[in-house]
């Protein structure tokens, strides 16, 4: 099997493709042919040296989708099965546990830029059957966590906005899931081609925070006071969005695009009566639900671009250029992209 | 009627008892004879100048109880109901809104540190029925801050731990309410006296927050981490509040005993799946679930001292030591204390 | 102004039209102008004496839709302000309780067919901006049954199914509400043009009753289990209703059309996991939401025929055909229909 | 290794020790070494040939509790834990789906009341440390029904009234969890001593429905309606069951001690606004949950009598006679009882 291994810290250039041999597949375990992965800002985080992980080499990638191929004793799946793979594989139902979420995809061994890779059976799920490998690939990090935000983290009213910033991964994924469950979607971006994609995806109101004044006075406006957030920028937005919400809104805490810095302050969250959620992207449940749901939706995941196995380092670089609409996908099949 | 007023930002000392003339009662209004007040720390921000409200005179203190003497058309509180005054007589039921919480008691005229108040009748609720009007009066801030904090923001799991900040009004309701709802309770202070006093209230574990190395730690090793913080201190205890959290725990920010520089870091949120939730008091509903809650249970509110009227001034300066134990408590029943 | 009255027990025989003396407006309440009321199979119930009211002479109908032309004495509506009635004009929030679903429109002198009304102000709720009078004049009772059977009594799972019977009022709004909330829709009917009809509003799958075998044995074949029935028929579709739902599904109990004799076995609810609820129309809460929604949305209730006024009676014999497709409704604006 | 065999239909009297070989430990697998079982209505139920199962012979007993002697691969469970088996080794959390609760203990070779058993490692949970291994074999029917109905289904308020109906052990366990979460309870007997001995439980009200003219009526007059009801009954209850409940109120269906004939009415449900649940046990997370409820609060299940092995149809027999308070266990352990 060929498997691409990194170090922590190397950055893209450390991503080098070896020759190994495969893994025994022992009691509840499961060998994925992998078709395909897609990338995630933390992935490019662990290689540049930014996330908080063990040092040293790694296989990259949490993100994948493929064929089992092989089945441990005391395991359901079959030989065939088309499988997502969840990030993390212990975290099954619940409130999150150090102990089950221990273990993430995309650092040791468990990576997936990768041929094959051996995995908990009750860590995959059924791939959504009218997905292709490249799109089931990215709903293991961005699928989930926009699910988590919007779905999983108090209730959202019928009538609510959902604030999403950029046109990354979790933005987009957030716009289709809320468009589909019945809620308004305001977008923001520094391209109005960006922008009328978005309309053109169903987003109800749009700014662009680069010609905008002041892009959460606009948001407020549009939109009367927005009741979700997922917050994906970090620092750099976090004022915005709580100025962008109404009383009683959940700010959904995803990432930090814009670094970490700072925080929200105590008086704000009173007076604003706002909410703020850390979100460790989710559970197998989640990523089950979610499959469910985009099939029951027909919703197909937005891949902006496809590179081959062989130019992983590309699909990294560009990537890291932060001018994708959705996901950035590697993948493994012949033939594609 | 008599009243005290006091300036905006001019301290205790800007405390006057007045006459004035007995207000009229419109349709939809009520008067109320004021039996007792209790104060809260934002009456005295008030009174300090560090609270965002209009400058100028006003009528002090947001919560009361007292017995209803007038009656306005298309009400239907009868003379001689024993009621308590909703903080914002506006918050019916459901998420605040600007306009709904756009008044509140304790602020320009509506101040329940007089002889008598002219209140909106949908602004009461039914006074318990076990309490004295010196208990009665503390529940509309701290005890509803303290029920909206444990039930009104997420599920609390059945074996849940709280976390209690000291021993003033709200964290002593919480521990009332926490364990009367079956969850354990774990308390903080300086003084082991007051410690002992929260043990035979039912909290499960204590810790001296003074003569503990690390407050946050002993939380966390005594409780495995707690399911929900209500934090009451502000900048000086949030980031122990954080590190006594277990993954997925809610910590309900109430107020800035130590004021509200800084904030919790977005990683921080993320890596350990917590919640912030800004609580801004609560409504009139929810005042109502914890006076019905109150009956049912039997529960009492602490109260550790009771001024006369005219000591109203005294009562300020005391609860500005920070030493009690529950409520600082204002009485206009003659014979009582 | 004027207003029918009809006799309880007398049939639409008993309906007449008759000039009356307007009533006062008292504190807190409103004079409505009448615009349009809908009808509801209750407002047929009680005319045909099927229905448990007290005996006597009554306005009919529950639902309408008008203008206010006075208000009472502490009340903030506004002269010209568009407003639905709520059908229960003292259930505000939360659960219903006896006293505060004593009063109901449709019955004494609370009924809306007459050319105005005068209703406390707190059982009224402004109409939607997007809809004609006699669109907005069907939600009260139709659109908050639906409503509350979809979104109020326990989560529907997001990808699940709702079953809806014929093409009645609950049954077309619970169609558009369930797909613009983005979940999937089974209706039944016995005709297949109403079924393509409702195909074209967003039914995922449909079922001619008539001439299926066994139409619940065929719902559950296109589903794979239901997850919710909006369920109308009573006696004669219960069981149906069980066979189709899948285990830990809810049956929301709204009526009976084909009475109401019987019930469910308990075996069956243990067995099949089963959660039957009642659903008693709704509170003024609801329709807020409901209108809000609508709003958001841009949803148009579906109105089958509209009758001019003083063809109330011609309004109810149609409906009592039970051929309608959506609403029937009562227009009182001239030029309308 | 001893089992008990028994035939379906064919009454204690069927009953019969017998000698048989360990099967093997597989993937995936426990062998538990039984030390406790407690015996529920279905197992009495399936003797005696009331209860939908595959005809033909089977070892009896949903319920037990013991320790584990040895793991098949690919399991974290250690010889020496001791567990508690849940009712439905496939159903881990959610809903229940036909596949996940197809397989059930007590039926086929599934059964408790043997020496040990085979059973799939996920479908076991960690005893409470402070229960003997004859308090903790009665947690996962009895225990987990009552928890399912009292906190799995719909919120209970804060304030609310629970109806238990006789002294049988989910009655009794519902009794301590509704007592230990801050509930109100009010327990049906015919029998004052029995009663005396809910009350010193923590029963609130009790009404003894022999002596009392009508208990569902008695019942209503001292709770001003009840919130929740555990429905043991069947037929024989439930009539009564609806009158006692408020508006708003749910009743979990249980059991049906007295049959399943009959049923609710759809109008009592709609104009009572009731919630009707049907309660199939519970799932492996709901044992996990209540196992931690009892640690936290101390709670030990109520024993009313313990028989030896070799007395397992004494045992049956008492059960019959339907006069117990609490449980029956059978207990494997040398010198217990």
């Amino acid at each position: 099997m060929q498997k691409y291994v990194a170090t922590v810290g190397g950055g893209v250039a450390s991503l080098r493709l070896t020759e190994a041999k495969a893994a025994k597949v022992g009691p509840g375990e499961v060998r994925v042919q992998v078709e395909a992965v897609s990338l995630n800002r933390r992935d490019l985080m662990i290689l540049e040296g930014g996330y908080p992980v063990a040092p040293g080499d790694f296989v990259p990638v949490s993100d994948g989708a493929g064929i089992v191929t092989e089945v441990g004793p005391g395991v359901t799946w079959k030989v065939g099965d088309r499988v997502v793979a969840s990030f993390f594989p212990d975290w099954h139902f619940g409130d999150p546990r150090s102990d089950t979420t221990a273990r993430s995809l995309g650092t040791g061994s468990l990576g997936m830029l990768a041929s094959e890779v051996v995995l908990p059976a009750n860590g995959l799920v059924r791939a959504p059957t009218h997905l292709s490998a490249e799109q089931a690939a990215t709903l293991p990090c961005a699928g989930v966590t926009a699910w988590h935000a919007l779905f999983e983290v108090g209730a959202l009213k019928r009538d609510g906005w959902v604030l999403l910033q950029g046109t990354g991964g979790v933005s987009i994924f957030g716009l289709q899931l809320a468009r589909a469950a019945g809620y308004r979607a305001v977008i923001t971006s520094s391209s109005d081609e960006k922008l009328a994609r978005a309309r053109s995806l169903g987003a109800s109101a749009t700014v662009n925070y680069r010609t905008s004044e002041d892009w959460a006075d606009d948001v407020a406006t549009l939109t009367g006071g927005v009741d979700r957030v997922i917050e994906v920028g970090g620092s750099g937005t976090l004022e915005g969005s709580v100025r962008a919400a109404r009383p009683g809104a959940r700010i959904a805490i995803i990432g930090g695009l814009t670094g970490f810095e700072g925080g929200v302050s105590a008086l704000d969250l009173i007076f604003r009566s706002l909410h703020l959620d850390g979100i460790l992207i989710g559970s197998r449940s989640m990523l089950e639900d979610l499959s469910r749901f985009l099939e029951a939706t027909g919703i197909e995941p937005v891949v902006d671009q496809v590179f081959p196995f062989a130019r992983a380092a590309d699909a990294f670089r560009t990537f890291g250029e932060n001018e994708h609409f959705g996901k950035i996908v590697v993948t493994l099949n012949p033939g594609k992209p």
